[in-house]
């Protein structure tokens, strides 16, 4: 039969998410979704909203959210664009700045989506493997542009190993590529404060540097969808001006996602109890014979005892009701990605892995 | 200075967007939005959405909404993808089945989106002008075949003229194109129902035959982003497993859009008062010496009095609070685009047409 759909379409395939059970009771620890609820702040938001002032089209620019977050980062409001989840933010930066045939650059293994948008757009992926205990690879950079790869993504704290790759390694990495530097801040928030940890000041130093930011995660908002970018105006613009969707983001969200963003002391409080969260279940987990390299995400990428077989382990965790990752890749299949419950989730979690161990 | 964008994205120029004033006292007529609230369903999904489930993905296929559509159109589920307004169903189309280099094929005039969509993706847009008292021009299928067009798009009601073509002129059409035909229904809530208007027939008939539908205009959601499609699987498919953005409807918009669209009696009573309005506006403008043709749209297309310069009414009337849409293009620059309103609202709107006149 004709296929209507371009060639490089139907070459490709689609993204696989991470399973969505319709069941509540579930302990689902497979989507690094947020254990804890979103700022009160939301809900009050909720409240206020009129749906009589639906009728209208959203304001398109969403700059009531853009004001908000560009006041939290210290930066103009042109440094920023509000985008429909961190995914839209991705698609954007394909669109604009990928011609069809040029590759896209990341590292082995990252988020599986990179890879979906580049052939979507007609473009291959080139994939440098991480260095030794999860590093950033030195040579990401000069195989990037030997690819002439117009964009290079890379996730921080890294996914799916909780690696945080050092500021210094990044900018030198930003410093050397000829093309765009997205780092891909989803789980930015679960950052140990300690280190002062902030990419902003990259943005501001280096051109080419992009910033993804998402609700999702550390605003306990993964079903609102919204996300943003940080990058100069020049970077922005295009995207906001040209290859975004006109109306990307409904009304709804715009109000609900300024809510969350101006109650920063809930997102600490709520980063703080998964980081919490996050040690006791690290513990847990090496006491039972786990071998866990230490996390700044709010998932553990955890190999099991050696001749225990992760796959198995994940099937029977299922039937425990317990959702967890899984990723059949070569070198990487003895683990599982484990994303930081509630506290009685991570109990009921070690209890089963203990049965299973027994 | 460098720029990282792409040489096309460069070059082109975004959409330009009817004004949406900050001010609530406005009486808004220039973006077809609608002059009466969306159904009370709408209001009450709202109220009983738990903020805390936010913090999980939303379902990612949107399946509630698209049994009830399904179930609404009579077609099974695989027929129908749910998009992020209208005009995500017309990046995906571009996306997915346009070649870059290849062009779009429209009417002249047309939306003014549908060569944005296509420049982003590398592509042109060939224009064919309408037929005599705004028909469907007769060489459209032989011009967009000739030029190798992968899509060609027609809205239908058309805008900004308000003409209905008739489904016989659009199926012969449909069968003499060799690309995708996209009937862009954005309007058809607002069409007579005596007519018995219904283009699924042609979905079924034809297998490059694509429906768009929106809840923006007759459901009176433009604020909530949401629109669907309606094809053979074949073309829904890609669009829904490969090209779309995995969560593109946040859960809050699924839920209240399912509960508009399963309120068809609100939907059916709203566009029944916007006929009646349009009838007695249309009445109104034609004693004023307007030449209005009959709309079957939610907005009139309505030549100034000869001797009176459309632009300057224009401006008058955006003094005097009242928006309306103005089009600069060569034979259409004496016309203005005039969304129907409430009863209040285009009653003083006539008022302030008089006073203009006299």
């Amino acid at each position: 039969m004709k296929h209507y759909e371009r060639d490089n379409i139907q070459r490709m395939t689609g993204y696989t998410w991470g399973e969505q059970p319709g069941r509540a009771d579930v302990i689902k620890l497979n989507t690094n979704e947020n254990p804890y609820p979103p700022s009160p702040a939301v809900a009050d938001a909720l409240a206020g909203i009129d749906t009589r002032l639906l009728r209208r089209y959203p304001p398109p620019l969403a700059n009531d959210f853009r004001n908000q977050a560009a006041s939290l980062h210290g930066v103009e409001r042109d440094w920023l664009i509000a985008t429909n989840g961190g995914d839209e933010l991705l698609r954007l930066l394909v669109t604009t700045f990928m011609e069809p045939g040029t590759p896209l650059a990341t590292t082995a293994p990252s988020y599986s989506l990179y890879p979906v948008l580049a052939a979507v757009q007609g473009c291959a992926t080139v994939e440098v493997p991480l260095g030794p205990g999860f590093s950033l690879p030195e040579d990401l950079a000069s195989r990037a542009n030997a690819a002439g790869a117009g964009l290079t993504c890379v996730v921080n704290p890294h996914a799916p190993t909780g690696t945080l790759f050092p500021l210094a390694e990044l900018e030198r990495l930003a410093a050397a590529l000829n093309g765009l530097l997205l780092i891909d801040e989803a789980y930015v928030d679960f950052v140990d404060p300690e280190g002062g940890h902030d990419a902003v000041s990259l943005v501001r130093r280096h051109p080419n540097v992009v910033l993804l930011r998402t609700l999702s995660k550390g605003y306990a908002l993964a079903g609102l969808r919204f996300g943003y970018g940080i990058a100069q105006p020049h970077i922005i613009a295009p995207m906001l001006e040209k290859t975004r969707d006109s109306y990307n983001l409904d009304l709804i969200a715009q109000v609900l996602a300024t809510a969350a963003i101006s109650d920063q002391a809930w997102t600490r409080a709520n980063a703080e109890r998964v980081r919490s969260q996050r040690q006791r279940l690290r513990e847990g987990l090496v006491a039972l014979g786990f071998e866990v390299p230490p996390s700044q995400a709010n998932f553990l990428f955890a190999r099991v005892p050696a001749d225990r077989d992760a796959l198995k382990l994940k099937t029977s965790l299922q039937t425990s009701g317990i959702l967890v990752r899984h990723f059949p890749t070569t070198g990487l299949d003895d683990r599982l990605r484990i994303s930081i419950g509630s506290e009685e989730e991570n109990r009921v979690l070690l209890l089963k892995l203990r049965e299973w161990l027994e």
